[in-house]
């Protein structure tokens, strides 16, 4: 197998992600071939820096690919998945950016012939913006990196990960992915619904009155910024996280029912107990 | 009654709001009396030159004040009213800056003799960081200071109110204490108990797992962020304001429930329309 320095390397979708990659991976491989939908992210692509070729064509994209990087929604992954696999030439390593593992590394494995290698992979450096337009090539600098081999991923295959990651200045983190879903779950998507029902409940309530919009404060713009996320990239992560997701709102709903019944009982000390534990905790969270 | 630029404006807790106020007042005013509980306090307030003048005692620091700024938590607020009310010049305007309203301009209104003029405050520019440390006298600038008066509340005392509001580059909104008491519970006290929970969650979740530490992204640090506020603080606000914070939970809770039902249920065509309205909303709520 080739070293990530002599590889061509195909990133499939230049949005934020895709075109971020592509940029800080050029001149760490052979070559960067990108590929997206519309003619005028190929453009801005070239015209950028992100990649060294690129094309609308998803098959002669991958077909001469040493790796490929699907940068796409969840279940677009999963969909050229099998569009590629016919294509791909032996000893290919597809990747994957996408939030959720485990779907995706099933659908690598039954989907692509023994000759490629599977990898999976989950770089936590998402935004609430996307497309190219905000790609930049610093974007995975000291970000984790989530690698999720499969049973059939070789040592080298984990390695060109590791490289990668490594290459684009991220700190790769080898994780299993259910392992990787579930606490994705709760640090990353559960805090997207509350954003989302927060924005939700100022709707249905207190926006009513003009004077509101004078009032947003710091917490509740903070609070909800990730309801500005993507909705077909979160859609894509919720469905293919459906049980660990729910899960995560039944742990909140019973923390934050926790905490109401205290207010409605005005239990002072209950209630400062509970909050300075959680002080203490989110500060060891982010020194 | 004394315009603004001829008067001695004293200031009672010198915390992040307090003494930022204090520095911001300074010039604007004929002198600036800080006064806290602690005397390094008072001594950093002076080498910081938040305040012309320091004192430890709350009584000679209120004495000669044509306006006193109550800058403490809110029922120290409501204590401190009754401590300082004999002592007062007749004319003296007595202003707080406390999170709700509510309660302050019942305790203002029971607590201060006649010749004495209240007003209650709110500026939004609270941070999850506190004390004099963290204070800096451009904190006002361009925000919202809510001003709350009461029946008895002269023109004068309010267009006093509203000159130090844009004395410290802020912008003057007068409301209803109650209406007030209802926006923030939603836009302010809401998402703070969302950010406890969310920690809390965390913590008898996924936080088991060290892996979790590396993979916490930004929408979790932003989700979480007010949970670093300072609790007796946030103790106080939720304590009087239970009505209201109670209903924003309820109303919260049946937002998210249906967005998890829709999750549960698979319904990917209700779940885009619904995350599709509430990420416009967010657009219009933050343009």
């Amino acid at each position: 197998m080739k070293q990530l320095m002599d590889s061509t390397v195909a990133v499939v979708g230049l949005g934020l992600m895709g075109a971020s990659l592509g940029g800080a991976l050029r001149g760490k491989c052979a070559r960067v071939v990108g590929v997206a939908r519309r003619a005028e992210v190929v453009e801005t692509a070239l015209a950028r820096g992100f990649v060294d070729e690129g094309t609308t064509d998803l098959i002669a994209g991958v077909r001469d690919a040493d790796v490929v990087v699907l940068s796409t929604p969840v279940r677009v992954i999963v969909q050229q998945l099998a569009e590629i696999a016919p294509h791909l030439r032996p000893g290919c390593v597809v990747m994957d950016l996408g939030s959720t593992k485990t779907e995706i590394v099933a659908a690598m494995d039954r989907l692509l012939p023994a000759p490629i290698q599977p990898l999976g992979a989950h770089p936590m450096c998402g935004k609430e913006t996307s497309g190219i337009e905000v790609a930049e090539v610093t974007l995975y600098q000291g970000r984790t990196f989530i690698l999720t081999p499969l049973a059939r991923t070789t040592p080298e295959t984990l390695a060109l990960g590791v490289a990668l990651a490594e290459a684009v200045g991220a700190k790769p983190l080898v994780l299993e992915a259910d392992r990787q879903d579930y606490l994705v779950g709760t640090v990353s998507h559960l805090p997207y619904l509350l954003a989302c029902a927060l924005v939700a409940t100022a709707d249905v309530t207190t926006s009513k009155d003009p004077a509101v919009w004078k009032i947003v404060a710091g917490g509740f713009r903070d609070t909800s910024r990730v309801a500005g996320s993507d909705v077909q990239m979160m859609l894509d992560i919720l469905m293919t996280n459906q049980a660990h997701v729910l899960d995560a709102v039944k742990v909140f709903d019973q923390q934050l029912q926790a905490l109401a019944r205290m207010v409605e009982a005005g239990d002072e000390n209950g209630l400062r107990a509970a909050l300075t534990a959680i002080r203490n905790t989110r500060k060891e969270m982010f020194p």
